[in-house]
C-alpha cells in the first residue's frame, strides 16, 4: 500500500516532464526555462537515485532515473536552442 | 550518511525550483512553461509527501513540501499570465 502511493507519485511528478519536453520540442523555444533549474535539478535528482539505493526503495530508484532522462533531455534542447 | 544524501538530493531539487520561478516573475513570460507538466508534477509531490510521512523519511517530507509551494507558485503565475 505504501509502495503503491510511492509509485503513483513517481508516475505522476516523472511524466509530468513529458508534456514539458514535448512542448519546447513542438514549439522550437525554451526562452522562459531556466537553465540553472534544470542544471541543479538534474544533479538532485542523481542524489535521490543514490538515495533510493541506499534506502532500497525501488519507487525512488525507478521514478528518479527516468526523470533524470526526461530532464537531461529539456536541459539539452534548452543549451541546443539557447540563442533562439 | 544516508538522510544526508536526501538532505542534499532534496535541497537541489527543491532549490532548482527557485530561478525558475525568479525567471519567469522578472520576465513576466510563461510561454514556454507546461500547464500540464505542473499540474501533473504538483499532484505527484503531494503525493511524495504523504509518502513521506508514511514511511517516516523527514527529508522527503520537507524536500516535496516545500517544493509543492515553489511549483504552486510557478503554476499560478503559468495561469496568471496564459494570454501573454
Amino acid at each position: 500500500m505504501i509502495e503503491a502511493i510511492g509509485i503513483i507519485a513517481g508516475t505522476c511528478t516523472t511524466l509530468a516532464f513529458i508534456p514539458q519536453l514535448k512542448k519546447i520540442w513542438i514549439s522550437k523555444s525554451a526562452k522562459d526555462i531556466s537553465t540553472q533549474m534544470y542544471i541543479f535539478y538534474c544533479s538532485g535528482l542523481l542524489l535521490w537515485t543514490i538515495y533510493g539505493v541506499l534506502i532500497n526503495s525501488v519507487s525512488i530508484i525507478i521514478a528518479n532515473g527516468l526523470t533524470l532522462l526526461l530532464s537531461l533531455g529539456i536541459l539539452f534542447l534548452k543549451i541546443k536552442w539557447r540563442h533562439i
